[in-house]
């Protein structure tokens, strides 16, 4: 059997033509079973792609619930690549006997990422094959012919010496800063790392001063290597904030065990302020009006490097759970926690990843607003990318097709409403737009922004992590006129 | 119906893994034919894919045999933007009553691709949406949600000045360099034109001295203008050569006259030596032993833009002419037409829209050697791309499953043999590198390259073309020392 619906789109979602106008595929037979999204008007019926599991949603609100989670992760399968504790023993005996590479801190992060699944159906750093297609078409093709999104190149790079002392052995062990022995990369394969074409591609500029081509490419090694990956335990970074990573499978667990029926993730790497709180509650309200009994909330706050001036993660931590507390969000529809990735500040070709790695850890909705994982262009005095492009792009991205992508119109501060509020181009002088650096100006002059921007106990956190660093620069600038 | 069979490779494409492991996939039903070529062992089992035809040639070498052509155009139909005689002067007048923009002779050359679908299903100049996805994705996803490749942005730039005098208008006139008015650009889009992240996206650099860059980015105006393409009649040169440049309409009609049971295309932009010769009749002998009967080939030359020191379009047809001639390749299994692209020099990127329009000219095989549509880096000592990338992408790349991708060995001048061979690592210091610099130089010096390396009718054409360059370059050398 199989037939197709042409579909109508819910107003809510017509901004984002390219994903939701394919057509409903079912093909009835013993061993496959294939379904994708689909939408009748403002009555959602909803199917999930996959193998074992579908879930019907239609118009009486009951229907068929066979599931586990409510999309699948890429590939099908999450990646766990952690090795069991049984087994850790043998493994770093193993990896004791291998030639070493040293990681960096960002490197140890995308251990982190590729060991937990968010990257699924990667199972370690990229071999040429998959950079290419990173590089090239930003997915990947699997071998049953289905694709999925993978815009960033996940890649280890090493030096010549180290490529030198690797000679012609098949495995790795990979070497924490700190020098403990995290794991193995197995299977490997050694390809020349161009970075020039590296950063064109993906950043759409080689112009110097990009936060993460300075960080970590341009310092790298000129060759990059990629395998299978082993993590001989999980990878904790003893900050106080281990409690807040939560892995992928133990969001879905959490979703599943909170009886979601719609999870909605909101990626930022920001302090939150009323602004994105009017979203993400808009979100839910819409969700609900749309037949969702219960739509959660994953706030997603990025959690691996970013640049210097961006808020640290301790402090934008502490900021957001007040902001709960305060009750702008609700904590009982909400889960907070931090997605281990490295910021590259790619926009649209980042923007993929973020929302890629959403699907893995279980959200079938995805919000974006203006300019996602962009900044100011570091050469000239413009935005690195058109501030559409990253919602553009996330709309037509291949392999994104299962996600539902949220497009948000920007929310600025309403001079006469006083509130944060969508912006309303017909009377846009009576709007504020509060910039991160405004945001500082406020807080190193000791002023309020102004009424309803942030609540009370956020911006104290704030105020507090701009005071301290106010002294950091006191204390160092003598030091640096004396030198 | 749905079933599937794990494929077994020839060794013949054992390089091309990507796009030869799919599943088939057989939907058996009245509405729906889908089939995606597959491969078992030596045995060729060749499903054709597409909605009205399909062929299948089994060990008996019959079989079922319904076809008008052996690949179906990206998007299923050919497009044809040239307007029906009947309708030019109406065309005329009403294009006569819009804003107008100019368009280079590169530009011009563009017009002439889209109107005679080689970039199918492509049916203007990109619209902003076709543009994200070709800079991003190197390929579209159409309405029905198949995907063809695109991965070269085809656009058209304006200036300011052309921007502010469209105004609010929904259609534009295209006027030719000679002033000619040629066709009409409907229900345009005008976009902002990121000369930098188009060239960092296309050429993974954006080193200074990219030829198609220098001569056609840099100098253009800052806005893309896209839309629906008519044009008014067929875009002719009047070089002496118009009767090469058969449109791939032509050219399905021609395959189909001669019985074509396989078209494999050649492309390039230099002259032919005895090394292409060697790998062109290598491969027909190879389809032959497939089982193929009537294998055919397509030397395909560029015929549009080319940097100014490759050798002139003149001068290859008339050494192309030569080979056919002399015997060298068969007249009776070769077609010779004219490619009407201009040329990028983006490598991998590149790679995939010579191989696209060919498929849209009805190959369904495409010959790929080493560093296709490659150069020198403008700024380093060192190729701009990585040798192997370009056979790489194109195996992987979206859209190009149906085309059977050949890769070949490089060939290079076997000093034992006297003869161009199959370069063998093994006895490298045997083979001799003839690149076109060093061509030139034996034609310079009135030298003849070594026998066997091209035929003694191919050469001539060379040796005539050099020596009026120099000459020329005499005459000028003079008058710039007086200047």
């Amino acid at each position: 059997m199989s037939f197709a619906i042409k579909l109508h789109l819910s107003p809510y979602l017509n901004h984002n033509l390219q994903t939701t106008t394919h057509q409903a595929k079912l093909t009835n037979c013993s061993t496959k079973f294939r379904l994708k999204p689909i939408y009748h008007s403002n009555q959602l019926i909803h199917f999930e792609g996959g193998r074992r599991k579908f879930k019907m949603q239609g118009s009486s609100g009951t229907g068929l619930s066979i599931k586990s989670s409510l999309i699948d992760p890429d590939g099908g399968v999450l990646v766990d690549l952690v090795v069991p504790e049984s087994e850790r023993g043998l493994k770093l005996k193993e990896a004791e006997s291998m030639p070493k590479v040293s990681l960096t801190k960002i490197d140890l992060e995308w251990v982190h990422v590729i060991s937990e699944g968010w990257a699924s159906p990667l199972r370690g750093f990229m071999r040429e094959d998959e950079y290419l297609q990173s590089l090239h078409f930003n997915s990947l093709r699997m071998e049953d012919g289905t694709v999925v999104n993978m815009s960033l190149p996940i890649v280890l790079a090493i030096e010549d010496e180290t490529k030198e002392g690797i000679g012609s052995s098949k495995d790795v062990g990979l070497v924490a800063p700190d020098g403990e022995l995290v794991g193995i990369l197995r299977s490997i394969e050694i390809f020349k790392h161009n970075k020039e074409e590296r950063i064109a591609r993906t950043w759409g500029t080689t112009a110097p001063g990009l936060p993460y081509v300075e960080e970590t490419v341009s310092p790298a090694g000129n060759w990059l290597i990629g395998g299978d990956l082993e993590v001989l335990k999980p990878i904790k970074y003893n900050d106080g904030l281990d409690h807040y990573r939560i892995s992928p499978q133990q969001l879905r667990k959490e979703f599943d065990r909170r009886q979601a029926d719609a999870v909605f993730a909101f990626q930022l790497r920001n302090p939150v302020h009323n602004g994105h709180a009017l979203l993400m509650n808009d979100t839910r309200r819409r969700l609900l009006e749309m037949g969702y009994k219960n739509p959660i909330l994953l706030l997603h706050p990025l959690g691996g490097y970013t640049k210097a001036d961006d808020v640290p993660l301790d402090v934008r931590m502490e900021q957001h759970s007040k902001v709960l507390e305060d009750g702008v969000l609700d904590p009982e529809t909400t889960i907070v926690a931090i997605f281990p990735s490295p910021m590259h500040y790619a926009g649209p070709t980042e923007v993929q990843w973020h929302a890629k790695a959403r699907i893995n850890a279980g959200a079938n909705f995805y919000i974006v607003g203006r300019d996602p994982a962009g900044m100011g262009h570091p050469t000239e005095k413009r935005d690195l990318y058109n501030p559409d492009h990253g919602k553009k792009v996330l709309s037509m991205a291949p392999g994104l097709e299962k996600l539902n992508i949220l497009p948000f119109r920007v929310a600025a501060y309403d001079t006469v409403a006083k509130k944060m509020a969508f912006f309303d181009p017909s009377r846009a002088n009576e709007f504020l737009f509060i910039s991160g650096t405004k945001m500082r100006s406020y807080a190193r002059n000791g002023e309020n922004p102004p009424d309803g921007f942030m609540c009370p106990g956020g911006w104290e956190v704030l105020v507090k992590y701009y005071s301290s660093l106010q002294a950091e620069e006191a204390k160092q600038e003598p030091a640096v006129l004396s030198a």
